[in-house]
This record gives C-alpha cells, structure tokens and sequence, in this order.
C-alpha cells in the first residue's frame, strides 16, 4: 500500500496549495517538487480562491500567520471543500499565542480539515484547551512515549472521531490516526528536531500524498509519514565527518527526491493498532 | 562578448533591488552575491523610491504578490524609469490567476521593463492573453521544442516588438530576443526544474548582468542565461551518490561562484537566429 | 569564560523571539538551532506580546521591514522590557533609506536595548547621522583596519556609553565594547561577506547567547561573535572543490552545530582593550 501511495503522488504530479510561513516555505516547496508533487504559494485575498481552484490540495500553515493570510486562509479553506479538494491544517505554535490556537480551532470549526498535522502538544491544545507547548516546539512532559503510548493511542482516535478529521502527530514516535485505526510509526532521527520545518515540510508533501491517493487517505497519510522519518534515517546516513543541521536539512529532501516505493516498504516502521 | 558581460559584473558590483516572492528570495540573494553582484530586498511603499534610487537595477517578482507588495512594484518602477536604471519583470504564475495576469499586464503597460523573463506558458498568457499554466510551472502543451522553434522564435521577436522589450523565455531551450535577434540557447538540465526557484535566481542574476553591461543589455541577458543553465551542467557533474534537488539547488549557485568568463565561452552553447 | 557562554545556551536551550527578515530567516532559525538555542518567529500585533513573553530573549532585525512589523517590533520590545527579557536590535541598511535609519533610532530611544549588532556604516549611521552604507553592505570607506583600530574602539565604546547598549560591529574586524571595555575579534574569512545573512544569523545566535548568560553579557556577545568567525574558519577549511557561497553557509551552521567549549576557547581570537 505505501508503495502505491508514493508512486501515484509521482505518477499525478499533484499541485498543492501552500498558505504557508514565510520561515520554512523554501524547504517546503523543495519537498514537494522532491517527491514529486509541485507547489505553488499564494495567500493574497484576491487570488487564493482561484488559486485553490487550479490546485489538488490546500496546505495551510499558521507558522507565522498575520491578520491578511489568515483571511486567504478562510477564504482558499472554503473554496478548497467547495470543490472536494483535501486540505490539510498544520497547527504551528498553537498554545503558544491565544492567536494561534484560536485560529486553529476556528479554522477546524468552519473548515471540513482532511489532516490535522502537528506535534502532540499542539495537538492536545486542540484537543483539550491545554498542553504545555514550548513555542514551536513540543514540551517533553507531554512526549508520546512506549509507556503512555496506549493512552495516546485512545486519545487520537477520539479526537479523530470528535474533528472527523484524519489527526497525525509526529515526534519521537508518529501517530497517523482516524477514529478507527492508528498508524505507530517508528522511523526518523532524533537529530530532525535541530532542523527548522521538517514538520512544515511533512504537511507540505503530506497533502500530495493525499491528492495523490484520494480513496486512501489514511494509508496516504501514514505513508508520508514513513517517508519523511525513512528519509531522515537515509539522509542521516549519508552525512559526511562535519556535517551539521544545515547540510543534514538538504540530505534529508535529497533522499525524499531518491525515493520510491520499493525502498520505502522495505524502510518503514510501522504497525497498525 | 559572453566574457565580457560576467566579467563586468564582477568588476561593477552591481547593487540590485528585489520586489520579490519569499519563497525563493534566499538563493536569489546567494545567487546575486555569487556572480558578483550585491542584493537589497525591500518592499514597503516607504522606502522603496529611496532604495530603488541607491541601486542600478530593479528586480520585480510577482510570485507572490499582495496589494501592499504591488503598489511598491509600480512605486519603484517609476522610480527606476525616472532614472534610467534597468528594469526586470518576472510573472511568476501569469495565467494561474487573474490577479497575476492583470498585475503583469499593468506593470507592462505601465513601466519601462527592459526584460521580461518567465516560462514559455506566461509569456504566452501576456502576449496572447491566454497560455495553459500549471500554476508556476509552463505547461507541457506550450514547450519549446525543435519542432515549434521556428515558430517561437518570430512569436517572441513580435513580443519584444509590441513590448520594446527584451524578451527571455527559459525551459528546455532557452530564448533571449528583442524584435531583431534572438539566442537560442540548449544549455542546462531538465533536473533544474525539480529545483524551486531557478528562474527566479535567474531573474536576480539577469539584472545584475544587465545593470553591469548597459550598452549590450541583449547579450547580458543571453549571458545570464548561458551561465545558469552552464551552472546547472556544472552544479549535476559535481553531485556526489545519494544527492538530490536540494543538493543540487547549492551546487548551481557553488558553480556560478566559480564562473568566469572563460568558463562561460567555452561552455556556453547558443545560436543567434 | 567563552567556553561557559557557548555551554550555558547549550544547556538552558533559550527560546528568542525573532521579528525579522523573509530573506535570511530560515538560516536564522537554523542558526539558533544549532547552536543550542530555540527560535520562534512572530510578527503580528495580536500576539507578538504574548509570544515574546514565553520567548527569554528577543531579535529584532529591520531587513524588511514594513509598516505592520513595524510596529510589532515596538509592541514586543516594549513587553520584553516590562519582563527584562534581553533585547538585541540589528539596523539592517540603517542608512539606505530614512525609513530604515528613523526606525533604528525610535527603537533604540523608546526600547532599552542590551545589544545593538551591525556593520560599521549602519552603527555610524545612528552615532552620527551619517555613515556611507552601500545598500545592506558596509562601504569600504567605513572599514575598521589595523590604521583606524584605535580611533573606531574609542567611537564604539562612547556610543556603547550613550546608548546604554553594548555595540557589536562585524568586519574584517570585529569590535564588541561597552562604554568600557572592547573584545577586538579576528576570527572569520572574508568569503562570509559573500553569504547573505551571515550577520542576521549571528544577531540571532547572539541573542541565545545574551539570553543564557545574562550576569555577562558583554562576555556572551563576545563569544557569539566568536562562535560565528571561528565557524567561518572550520566550515571553509571543509570545502570541497567545486564548493562555493551556498554550500559554505551550510557548512558554516554545520560547524555551528559541533561547536562545542573547548574548541571555541582554542581557537577564538581576540583581545581586550
């Protein structure tokens, strides 16, 4: 199944969408065009209707968000479920700003959301009203671990229930969950995490695959998960004596541009609970 | 001639100002510092005269336009005309939108470009008011090819014609021509593509070449575009096992670093029709 | 004392709150990242006070800056003044237009400012009125040598006096005094001027560094400086052939992520004077 998941997103060449921050937009694009699908950014509120229109799929990203792209945000969301197109909502930073995490629940209420992407104290502050988020990224007292995994698990799949979105968290162990089933993924590195927006650039390349594989999107979601962490382990690998965050950064989008569906089976870690 | 115009970039240091996207906006800085010039990048209505004044060039990049960025476009457009500092438009995604077909076709109108540089589904949407863009990719449909080359060729040479300006259209055959002349250049990879932002580092760079050769602005803008896809050639038979677009995207930029002019004549591979 | 600076934010991992430029931010974030620190950037008046607030530590950087970032920055420097947040100014192209130059200095009359960090022609633009920068570049004309060292330290440490504010000027020398006291800094390579942003990275890192060594932050912004020239030593002595602008600034950041006490003490060279 992932191997089908990540041939079709090259076979389609889906166009995503991105209304995205402007700190990590450069990678995401790259991922995209790496894994096959092709980006286009616009957040301006006279264009992203007709912008969407022409896409597959909306990424939005509340990054760095200001009072004119949340706007385009509402606006693409909108067209974007108008049309069936799969949007995907990557909640960055929620808890950190009341901003933030009232535009994510607002974009949740009024948009039919296919993906909600983030780390699990985002995700909790979703959820729940709290999580103790430590600006962008994910505080350690709320790390989904082997010991609470069985809790997480019952968690995600309610709020996948609650939202009728697919909720995906990512960390040292990855999440992919609807109300009914759940992905726990064990690839990645946990040197990713000293690379800014490798969350943004998974969104970015997630709503490909979801464009890609319209009647699997679970699988769709799962798969670009594995992708993501396979291709930091790939990426990691390839390092050279010296190499740091920066240089790890382009090993990792280069190991997605080598990717394909047998290397991923064979790479991925994962199970279905 | 090829040799001259990188070369006077490099002695001129030519100080350029970018109105442009923040997707790409990093490398097309790294790129303008690696042929020599030196890149501003300033966008509010209140200070983009003054900037614009300070420089020999203007970059405009409508990727990802906003009204706040546009009226700084038209703003330091006039500026630029009123004394006689080279002008650059580059329509990324004309045709995807009408806001970005209707901002282009008013810059046009409205500004003394000296060169228009974009795909060949863009240019086509500013010529004939139509071109079947794929967002900010040109669509297979309109390609340039060997078998439509002839046609192209007096297509773009009406262009400039109508337009008084030089017009530079980049693909798998590259064409730089005002209403008399036109290079045909076939330098470059087709990985370039997977890359972001390649045309847009190559707008940057093409209005340093042009501030640097104010007398030859024609083949300025043929050796800007000689010397990317030549960077590109270069950039690919550096890349090491296991590296990808993201890799790539450094090489190209390493490789115009190291270019001269004696490089660039010997690689460069064009034709004047 | 440096080896302790460079430890502390490795071990108190700071989150800075960064208001800066599209262009370089992504570097930035990388920058913070791998020296220890934790970035978050955030420029929209409806939650940067609340954003800043969580943050230990403040940048702000003008490098395009406009009209609602703008007063963001007042906002949020305000806050971090109320919370005694360290707070650190880079005057990007202070002197290329009023735009830039007034804001500079209504932020360092209406903010207290710990650090202000640029090149030579921006800080002599807001100590004299005057100061010949060429656009985001220092002019030549204004470049500390060994000839104008003695008259540049004695510039520096009156205007660090009239300001309050410890001043950070990088070069081919760099100084970093108070009213008192001046670090004169020869680590780095001329080659950094030809990376865009290698100054917006270091106010960045520099401010993690002021974050997590507040009882000596004369000392902190010293070995920041250091930090970043001795990286521009290590990242050029890996080049490989062929290497060149854009693969230096990942090696840069990769040494950055290495940089551990022992070899910055080892190989920073500086002075007091």
């Amino acid at each position: 199944m992932l191997t089908k998941c990540i041939e079709n997103v090259r076979k389609k060449v889906p166009l995503v969408h991105n209304i995205t921050n402007y700190v990590t937009v450069n990678d995401v694009a790259n991922v995209l065009l790496a894994c096959g699908g092709s980006p286009i950014m616009a957040d301006d509120l006279n264009e992203v209707e007709e912008i969407t229109s022409i896409c597959g799929g909306l990424n939005i990203n509340i990054g760095t968000l200001n009072i004119n792209t949340t706007r385009s945000m509402f606006l693409a969301g909108k067209k974007a479920n108008e049309l069936g197109h799969k949007v995907l909502l990557d909640p960055v930073g929620a808890g950190a700003s009341n901003l933030r995490t009232e535009t994510a629940v607002k974009l949740i209420n009024e948009i039919k959301v296919d993906v909600i992407r983030g780390n699990i104290s985002e995700i909790k502050t979703l959820a729940l009203g709290s999580g103790s988020t430590k600006g962008v990224d994910a505080d350690v007292a709320d790390a989904v671990t082997e010991e609470t995994l069985d809790n997480t698990i019952a968690f995600v799949k309610a709020f996948a229930k609650k939202t009728g979105s697919i909720i995906a968290i990512t960390g040292a162990i990855d999440l992919v969950a609807d109300s009914d089933k759940c992905y726990v993924i064990r690839n990645g590195r946990p040197d990713m995490g000293k690379i800014t927006g490798t969350g943004c650039q998974l969104s970015g390349m997630m709503t490909a695959f979801l464009v890609a594989n319209p009647d699997h999107v679970l699988e769709a979601a799962a798969a670009a998960v594995c992708t993501m962490g396979l291709a930091g382990e790939i990426g990691w690998s390839n390092m050279q004596p010296g190499e740091g965050n920066s240089t790890y950064r382009n090993r990792i989008i280069d190991a997605i541009y080598h990717m394909d569906g047998a290397v991923l089976e064979k790479g991925a870690k994962y199970e279905v609970r």
